[in-house]
């Protein structure tokens, strides 16, 4: 029943997946699959770290009510899809990774050790999905922290999804990103990030491996990027004593984030190219950051134009405010 | 303050627009401006129908709250945007029309002669904006219902919006439907809705000039399309008899929806190419309208991938059901 469709006139790839609306929220009534003692209620553990007393800190498993699943993966490939309406089977691998044992912990409430941990799976499960040779396309990893966000359960958790078609946005922010190298020679997000961290009034942050930003052209209220000052195309790069570095920053802007903003709302989304066309030269990682204040509404829809109503300077000022002066 | 700013990454167009944030909403207090006898809460009225007895049915006005201003229209042409961040002041126009003197009248409780002036309003002034030499590069009219579809006030109303940069949605739709008509020769949506009324499994309605679909990648559950059947580009093209079978094509439509969805929230778009580049065989306009069931989550924000829990199938079904037979 659950199949990836392409729109025939925009090509842009849909998951038609009804299965979807059976899965749990809050609230329902039952226990929560994320607690420690319920391990049972989620599908076998594919990794894990645990604490000196072999407790487990941060735990990855398949997702029960997979978005797309590896077990739907058929003989159809992708060059096989036949004339006409465009299909395929929702093969792909879906994973949530549990960020702690802590019902209501948050990542901005985690001590820096445990981000560290996060992080850490989240490169481990970001490299064993991107090797699933004739599956993955894509891997997108990306978090859900409130109700507004999307989430469906409040226990602090991320997602993995392995996808075998390349997204529209990663589709479209690659050809971006090749065609400012081939007309300038550099990749344009390392020349943005050295041109703010010259200017600094959208600057929010700086570490030794990383910045964080208010984009100039931001999408949402709040929004940051952490941008790793290394040039590195994909996430699966990121070096372990970049992650030692990544950890107390997303320590603090998150943690500012969470002082300006009371109990905020928001997406958090791992931004790195298709596996299989990454250009080495113009490509480079980013966390993307989107508070959800205000709804999108019939203009956005209408015209992906959208509406802001703060400037990047007020938000990077206001979190500036909240963080350690460097 | 307010502006146009250009992703220097995506080259997507957003605006920064502080004011927006102090519009009026529901509940805030006030008297509706919408309603009859406050009519001197909005700017001068640019146009209107009356009934017999010379009161307006239909009025549109320049929004008090505008995305963007005609005012602002500075001496900064589009090719002189320096070089460096790229900005442009927030020029265009943006104007209301409210659809009834009924304050809780909806599009689809309006009976058909209503919906009718309704329809022609929306025509006259696309035209008037479409010809904004010098301000219009596309234009966006669009309806939001319902608080989850992001409207701030109740009372039953359109907008439309004239910009100066084309957006990144009717970008994209554009170059897809020129390659499509390129690699086919003919145009992509005739292509689609002819499939579609040989197949008949995703058709909701028919009528003389028009074809409601459940769009095959439908993106959210309950999606319709009202297609014309006639190959016409643009939506300023539409004729007078295509309007007196618009509306009761889209009272059955809308009176379907509303009624297998209790009290639905959901954007309508008419979506159309933008003015400076219109291919006279590849574009073909449409309303699309979405309804606001389930929200968008880290997963599309990182890919724009969505994911839909109702097949189009199924949705066209349901609505078939509640429509008159053909």
């Amino acid at each position: 029943m659950s199949e990836l469709r392409q729109d025939p006139i925009t090509h842009d790839w849909v998951i038609i997946n009804p299965e979807r609306a059976r899965r749990p929220h809050d609230g329902d009534g039952g226990e929560c699959p994320f607690c420690p003692g319920n391990e049972s209620q989620m599908p076998e553990e594919t990794d894990r770290i645990d604490d000196a007393q072999g407790r487990w800190i941060v735990r990855a498993a398949p997702n029960r009510y997979p978005t797309l699943d590896v077990e739907r993966r058929a003989a159809v490939r992708y060059s096989e899809v036949p004339e006409g309406w465009r299909r395929l089977p929702a093969y792909g691998q879906h994973e949530v990774i549990v960020e702690s044992p802590l019902h209501d912990a948050t990542l901005a409430s985690l001590p820096v050790e445990r981000l560290r941990d996060v992080l850490e799976i989240y490169v481990r499960r970001f490299r064993v999905l991107a090797a699933l040779t004739g599956v993955a396309r894509h891997v997108v990893l990306f978090k859900n922290q409130g109700r507004r966000a999307g989430t469906s359960l409040s226990h602090p958790h991320a997602q993995i999804v392995a996808t075998p078609v390349v997204s529209p946005e990663v589709r479209v922010r690659t050809q971006e990103e090749v065609a400012i190298f081939d007309s300038t020679g550099h990749c344009g997000m390392c020349h943005v990030a050295g041109r703010e961290l010259g200017g600094g009034e959208r600057v929010v942050h700086r570490s030794a491996h990383f910045a964080t930003l208010a984009p100039y052209a931001s999408r949402v209220p709040w929004q940051i990027q952490i941008v790793p000052l290394r040039h590195a195309p994909s996430f699966g790069e990121v070096k372990s004593v970049e992650l030692d570095d990544l950890a107390p920053h997303l320590h603090a802007v998150l943690g500012a984030l969470h002082a300006v903003l009371e109990d905020p709302h928001y997406n958090l989304v791992v931004m790195t190219p298709p596996l299989d066309q990454v250009h080495r030269l113009a490509n480079h990682w980013f966390i993307d950051v989107q508070p959800r204040i205000t709804l999108r509404a019939g203009f956005e829809l209408g015209s992906r134009i959208v509406v802001n109503v703060q400037t990047p300077e007020a938000a990077a000022q206001a979190l500036r405010a909240r963080l350690p002066q460097a």
